[in-house]
């Protein structure tokens, strides 16, 4: 995504952009500072319903996260990608952005959120997010590594692969391969069975047969890769 | 709430009755299975759109809870309620409900409620609900004579005081009291600072001054007893 796409899609009657800080499948991080930036601009322009939120699930514990840096107005993470427990998430919402509540009903989070908050989860998260802080430089530094090697040694001995996603601009975490001439779903079960853990698209869609839509938004076809 | 007063509310055009089935602040049972039968009776008179939601949150684990029995066709449950961790719920669906998420995005849970599930918790709360079913008898037992006591011991020490809801449809866990010309905040002040745990209203609304729209509905005012 670059930052004219966004520009070209913007209408007057624009209220919010969202865009993930960085994708769940292929790792590429999106040029949410620069579109913070363009929002501003289009704020100081008379554009003043604009807000941007940015969905940093994947990013956060992965990447520097700032919400200053970003110029976001809002900013969603969820605990497990932290290595917290799952069945929490955070939204970060900056000063004078006004929200109507999803779930009503109870006072709780001054009327944003109803429902009995879970106290215990969201001390963990807390935790979490703090030693993802401070260890957040040779988490990175451990994974990519690993990454690297799992991709060289996969470049080495199998044909008709595409790495899928940025090179450059890229979680350190994940790797996305697309392998020619061969079905998803079969390799899955081969590589399962061999005690590899994959997936063929995000845990959001699993037992879908479909190919991932981001894959597909790449140019990849179902029978082997474009161009 | 009487079975009259429903049936008497009832429109041609209702499509849904949603009714607790045990008060959350003075623990009154509610006649859900009277309701039950009068909706699958208006339903055979061609009502057909008509459903029964229940709110067990309360209920659940202080006394029995069979849906068949309630003749409902949603019912809804708090895992915290049973000892479990908080963050983790359930609701019934009768088959033939259909429902409308209120959470989108992922496919999960057959794309009734998006996000990432917390199988810890649901773990959790399974292995909760197993307990509570098999020591359900015991439970009630205990808390209901913990409970008889400490209310024979305030009725015979305080004057001016009224017991709110129902002496015998009631959950065996829950005692709520109006103190004739005390106010409820300085009460519970004093109370907490005598390490007696109390308050004014549910936790949904704790922090409100307001007094509990519940004990209003009893027909209690704010400067004493009506009546």
């Amino acid at each position: 995504m670059r930052v004219e796409d966004v520009r070209a899609a913007l209408r007057p009657d624009t209220v919010l952009i969202s865009v993930m800080l960085a994708n769940n499948e292929i790792g590429t991080v999106q040029p949410v500072a620069e579109i913070g930036a363009l929002v501003e601009e289009e704020r100081a322009r008379g554009h003043r319903h604009l807000k941007l939120h940015t969905d940093a699930v994947q990013a956060a514990g992965r990447m520097k996260v700032d919400v200053a840096g970003l110029n976001c107005d809002l900013l969603s993470m969820s605990a497990h990608k932290l290595n917290a427990p799952k069945g929490v998430g955070a939204l970060y919402v900056r000063r004078s952005t006004r929200l109507s509540p999803q779930s009503i009903g109870g006072h709780q989070e001054r009327e944003r959120r109803a429902g009995t908050e879970s106290v215990p989860l969201i001390v963990a998260f807390g935790k979490a997010a703090q030693l993802a802080r401070e260890e957040l430089g040779e988490r990175i530094e451990g994974v990519r590594r690993l990454r690297d090697r799992f991709e060289e040694g996969v470049a080495a001995r199998v044909e008709s692969i595409v790495f899928n996603g940025d090179r450059a601009r890229r979680l350190p975490h994940l790797s996305n391969i697309s392998f020619r001439y061969v079905e998803g779903e079969g390799l899955l079960i081969n590589l399962d069975m061999q005690g590899v853990a994959v997936s063929t698209g995000s845990a959001c869609s699993s037992g879908s047969l479909e190919p991932s839509p981001v894959i597909r938004a790449l140019g990849r076809t179902e029978l082997g890769v474009r161009g």
